[in-house]
């Protein structure tokens, strides 16, 4: 966790894209994560192509990290030995420049003009510069960098310069490297060791202007092949020479030329990836190199052509309109952009919580990518949200092996991971937090409900359905009045931890085993194949209907576990602004022992469990969590706003929507030079559509409550649901609900029920917002900015 | 945690000794912690002479260690970077012997005789050989060591050599070695690197016989210094020579003789050792030699002989008569004359758990040393106690910062440490066992009561009092009723954790606060001079008061602390006995979520808080405690033994007794070879006189209700009382209390007040028993061995 900044980057406000003039090297990590690429498989982050100066190096490749010793003070059982962290692949991003005999450096010279700018209808990066440099020669140079959609192991740059106002002699230095640095993440020198030169050279291989890369790293045993080839043309009398060499070190493509003022030349790089825990090296070299060979084939305009395309289908439905506040519009489009960047192409690999913008939490997936970004990929790209289950669904065996090892029954999926295996080194945060198995079967019962994918359910669902409803009937115990408890775990506030029947897990686990009792018995012989029985179906049902749902009768409100409600309160009035987050200035024990919430978590449930509650609950129940929730992570500003929004505190949930609007542009936890925070990103769509939308989801389908902020004029979402899109439009008075095509859907308005046809738009009336109650307080300082404000703010 | 050995060790039994005939290799680390010498400064493992074969090498001084970084695979805040390990300082026990060209080695040539033997009366370790050489050179090996308790620094060997049958070239190498191997405890590199050659070489020195190293630590910065010096003598014609020589590396005194059949040679050894953390390399040379050669002026038969006054001393007041079991007897002796080694010279030093015959725990000292030595300790060697308190008096800087580092008042004493900064690295029970805090306090107040030491109250006791009552208000909180809790704490069963209101934690704390606030009072000048004033004194008395103790109305028990009679109970009937101990099988989340005690808990403060309880609860609650304890604790067997006895399970409370004492002998954990178990040892002291003796301290003086098992006929022990020894024997019907000397003394016996005069025994009867109720039972599997048996399998 880093600091504010004390000046913000003041990205351009733009409906389909953001830019950004000059650079600042303070400011390098910041914007290299936000100008990140990514297709889910290959990831980018925006160095700047001439490798110097740069705050992060990042060149990732989905699946590839190393592994290494996990240190502990003192070990104890069931303590993951081996850790895992995401690396750097061979870097294919650098191309350097010469001019004259001076390199191009936006340090050294004069920088007239440096304009970056990502387009998310493009799917590009753009960057444009003019420099004079120290012997005082101009050129203007202009690249354009895709990380394909549709050529999945591909990047490309479009590299140009072109000599202004006298003749230059030009080298341009196409390379890919291999062992960038990556930032210390462990102090043990064991992992040091390992992950300062992770990759050892095996192979390279130079056929004309393309060249290939292959190393393997030392302990994880991955091989991975990086190939780049060029494509160079230039516009004036004398034609560039180009030699491409290679050593297990570098390739390197290196073309020289002289301009005359007003002359260009161009290089297009294209740069194919592939790895492997198992393929030889000659076939990685032989991939990697078709794939970009294939992509110089299709040619730098086709794959431009192919992203805008890929992206527009995207768009017909994910797009989100807000009216009333520029800066929300492109936030809200540039956190849809950036999820489905992270998630599009991901197929049978995780998507880490950073996706593939920076090495932040060491490149791992966590519960909050079945929490908060699978409901907006199955709303928006199911697909991808398909093949992210299926992920889940081939690490089977690593969560039935650790569930075993917990003396469990089922599958206990790993709380952080990369390729399935549990890496979290601290067991109150990590093991004792079970939810995760939940919120995986949610995800599984939400994508087929929307989808109605019966190939998915037979193939993945069930299964993950039954081995996460084995686990909570092994984890939890019966008491003697016949109540079902699960004992001693820890939810998604990590400021509680071992606790009795967390509301939010006894929920979400009492969703999983009823849908894992209807699947089985939906899907008998699946059911039988598995050895789920009659009898064991039967007892996921009574544990669902026996589950504990603790309440607090003298406080009239849902205590988040056993004893909550009882605890002290943290001392919030004599906590100062410089000790949040309070886990990095107070020690676990006094967090756990007292009333202080990291994240959303009984609120999450209000959320998620929504049925379980009642209207006057959930406001209760909110407003009595948000006196002790104090934000400390991303993921909460999301889901405060849905509830805000759902118990009528609109400005509120206004201001926690424009927290997670912000969150990365802004950098306001100040780690966004890590990676963004692709969940709460996610969490931007959720606010507006739970949140504005009043969007519910359940058996019975989708029910919307919309109503807007004072500040938002008009909003309008679309939803994917079993193929067709369905696009909300609201405004202060009224909703339109309208299909596209295909077959006639029931949805939810407000408490009605609601028809839609083809073609045939339905409005109705927005009924008055009851009586709101008082703004909830939140703790001393950690009220959210008043989101006018911050939009105003970072508009400057 | 080892596994306990197939074949035992059979000790021989003898009252006041303990031998042992043969060397097996496989048992030497057992045999060289069992058979271990130490005066609380220098500890000297039972390393043979020669060095090889050994199991661990081990010689300690108490206070010198190497720090090494702390690895955590996640940190948090008030995580302790730095820790602290035991390591072995320059080895003076070495003594090799050649006999004509063949080294003597157990493990070569014939051994016709091997007998080792520690005697508890003259504090010495003998061994007694008779070795022919694989080319038939018979030789008789006679060695002596003493670690003296007289002369603080010194250890010193007799060694001597006589030819058998033949004439015979003799070589003796007498040695001092740095360096010696440690056992691997950390994984880290770091760690490792830090502690393989942790001696640094400063300074070395000869002068005639007598050479010196002097070597200093790395990164703990300690400086050390090791002399030895020489007197050799011969029998026969030709004169031994003697050279010496020294190099940073070692230094060596080598004695050449040629003995004639019959004749022999003798080298007395005297080592002596110095260290500090301040003064020059110079000063602790000088000092380490000045105390080898004031030894050697002393000569060897004045060391035996102080040795013997010193023990005679000791055993006067602090030896127990058992009649009935000699291997009891001998088991009860060894255990005092361990303790008594452990700390008589410690001096403002630590004991570690293991006292200086392991590296076990890495040195640590914890708080069973408070808890379980030091009453021992104040009742038998009450000066040894004291210095004991004055080193935890002298850690209150460190304990103050770390509790403002914890944003809490006062004093928050480490939870394992060697020189009083916080060296653990699991916080569940390192930081959250806050009750260590307690059980210094409680130390003070009972060291007090029974040695009415004024000037340690005022210099020491009052401070100590004063700053832990301290912590304890600002951890603890007033709920809305006027109840005071203690929240979020680990008591000393570590299958729980992070519980609210653990009632040994409450209690000790009652007695804290209580106690601190009636020092406060009789000390008003000291109490000023801490800033404590009256409305403190006064706040102190009130959470006493009000100090919350939870009662289980249904079960009728107390529960262990809140929600734990209603937690789930473990699984003992599915729990196989190679899964004890449970920790090593079982993740932590599981254990703390679920009634299962590692150690004596609530059952310890039946004891340290018995006026808390009426004798029917007492008796309630142990039986329900029996039946969820596990003894996964070396801590518990005696705790049990004690309130076993109180309810009137005597032979219950025997087969506890008997596990204490024959826990180090028969190595039942499997782990002695790292040393012996300090407190468990005292805990076989305490067994007995607060077990059978029924001996209980309070306010009001002491009390005992004495009850004999069935196996034994007569029990005697004696109390450390205002500088008096008050004499306790105990038959099946009567028991005998008499004070040698000093002013008059009431006792309680039973519920009469005696009033004792000095050479007037007084002798009640004992009153019948009352029924006592069916024996309680234990986790399957989990009964101790049947006492008698053990004692019996022990012997044959």
């Amino acid at each position: 966790m880093g600091e504010r900044r004390e000046e913000l980057t003041m990205f351009e406000v733009a409906p389909w894209g953001i830019a950004l003039d000059g650079v600042k090297e303070s400011h390098l990590a910041h914007e290299e994560s936000v100008f990140g690429l990514s297709n889910g498989h290959v990831g980018w982050r925006a160095n700047l192509d001439e490798g110097d100066p740069r705050g992060v190096a990042g060149s990732y490749l989905n699946g590839v990290f190393e592994e290494h010793p996990m240190p502990y003070a003192e070990d104890g059982y069931g303590y993951p030995d081996c850790g895992q962290t995401v690396i750097n692949v061979q870097n294919g991003q650098i191309i350097r420049l010469t001019v004259d005999d001076e390199p191009f450096d936006v340090t050294r010279g004069e920088l007239v003009r440096h304009r970056r700018s990502l387009d998310f209808q493009d799917g590009t990066l753009h960057r444009d510069v003019e420099w004079i440099s120290p012997t005082d020669r101009r050129v203007r140079i202009e690249s354009t960098r895709i990380v394909s959609f549709t050529h999945r192991s591909v990047a490309a740059v479009r590299y140009r310069v072109q000599a202004v106002d006298q003749e230059v002699a030009i080298s341009i230095q196409s390379e890919v490297l291999p062992n960038e640095p990556l930032p210390i993440t462990h102090a043990d020198p064991r992992v040091q060791e390992l992950l300062t030169k992770p990759l050892v050279g095996v192979d390279s291989n130079v056929i004309d202007t393309a060249a290939t890369l292959v190393h393997r790293t030392r302990k994880s045993g991955l091989t991975i092949a990086v190939s780049s080839d060029h494509v160079v043309t230039a516009s004036g009398a004398t034609a560039p020479t180009v030699t491409t060499e290679a050593t297990h070190e570098l390739t390197r493509t290196t073309v020289r030329v002289v301009l005359a003022p007003g002359e260009h030349v161009e290089v297009v790089k294209f740069v194919g990836h592939e790895w492997s825990a198992t393929a030889s090296a000659a076939t990685l070299r032989d991939r990697a190199e078709v794939a970009a060979a294939d992509a110089k084939r299709a040619g730098w305009d086709r794959l431009v052509a192919e992203q805008r395309a890929r992206l527009d289908d995207y768009w017909a439905c994910a797009d989100v309109e807000v009216d009333g506040e520029p800066r929300l519009q492109q936030a809200v489009r540039y956190a849809l952009f950036q999820v489905f960047q992270a998630s599009v192409r991901a197929e049978l690999r995780s998507v880490p919580g950073k996706g593939l913008t920076g090495s932040g939490y060491e490149g791992h997936t966590f519960w909050d990518f079945e929490a908060y970004v699978l409901p907006v990929l199955t709303s928006t790209a199911p697909h991808a949200a398909e093949q992210a289950l299926r992920w889940r669904h081939s690490t089977l065996d690593h969560a039935r092996e650790r569930a075993e090892h917990l003396h469990l029954r089922g599958a206990a999926f790993p709380w952080r991971t990369i390729d399935g295996r549990e890496s979290s080194g601290y067991w109150p945060a990590g093991t004792a937090a079970f939810h995760v198995n939940a919120d995986i079967a949610g995800a599984v019962l939400h994508y087929v409900r929307a989808t109605g994918d019966h190939a998915f359910e037979r193939e993945v669902g069930v299964e993950l359905l039954v081995e996460t409803a084995r686990l909570w009937l092994s984890l939890g115990r019966w008491d003697c009045a016949g109540g079902f408890h699960i004992d001693g775990v820890t939810g998604p506030d990590e400021y509680s931890a071992i606790a009795d029947d967390n509301i939010y897990t006894n929920l979400m686990a009492r969703q999983n085993l009823r849908g894992a009792a209807d699947a089985a018995r939906r899907h008998p012989e699946i059911a039988d194949a598995l050895g789920a029985d009659d009898a064991e179906r039967e007892s996921w049902l009574q544990a669902a209907e026996a589950m504990t749902v603790l309440f607090d009768e003298d406080r009239g409100v849902h205590p988040q576990s056993a004893r909550f409600t009882d605890q002290q309160r943290w001392a919030f009035a004599s906590t100062s602004p410089d000790q949040y987050p309070l886990h990095s200035h107070f020690p676990y024990f006094d967090l756990y022992r007292k009333q202080v919430v990291k994240q959303a978590d009984l609120v999450l449930a209000l959320f998620f469990a929504h049925e379980a509650f009642t209207a006057e609950q959930k406001a209760r129940d909110f407003a009595y969590y948000e006196e002790v929730t104090v934000r400390d992570s991303s993921l909460s500003a999301a889901a405060q706003a849905v509830i805000a929004a759902e118990v009528g505190q609109l400005e509120l949930a206004y201001d926690y929507l424009g927290e997670a609007a912000t969150l990365d542009l802004d950098d306001l936890q100040g780690d966004t030079d890590e990676g963004l925070h692709i969940a709460a990103l996610a969490g931007v769509w959720t606010a507006i559509t739970a949140g504005f939308g009043g969007m519910r989801d359940s058996d019975e389908g989708l029910r919307f409550s919309p109503r807007l902020p004072e500040r938002l004029g008009r909003l309008c979402f679309g939803v994917r649901i079993h193929g067709q899109t369905l696009r909300v439009e609201i405004t202060p008075s009224k909703a339109t609900y309208s299909l596209k095509s295909g077959s006639p859907l029931t949805i939810g308005h407000f408490a009605d029920e609601v028809e839609l046809r083809a073609g045939e738009p339905v409005t109705r009336e927005i009924p008055d917002l009851a009586e709101a109650g008082p703004r909830p307080e939140q703790p001393k300082g950690r009220a959210p900015r008043d989101a006018a404000v911050a939009f105003a703010r970072s508009r400057r």
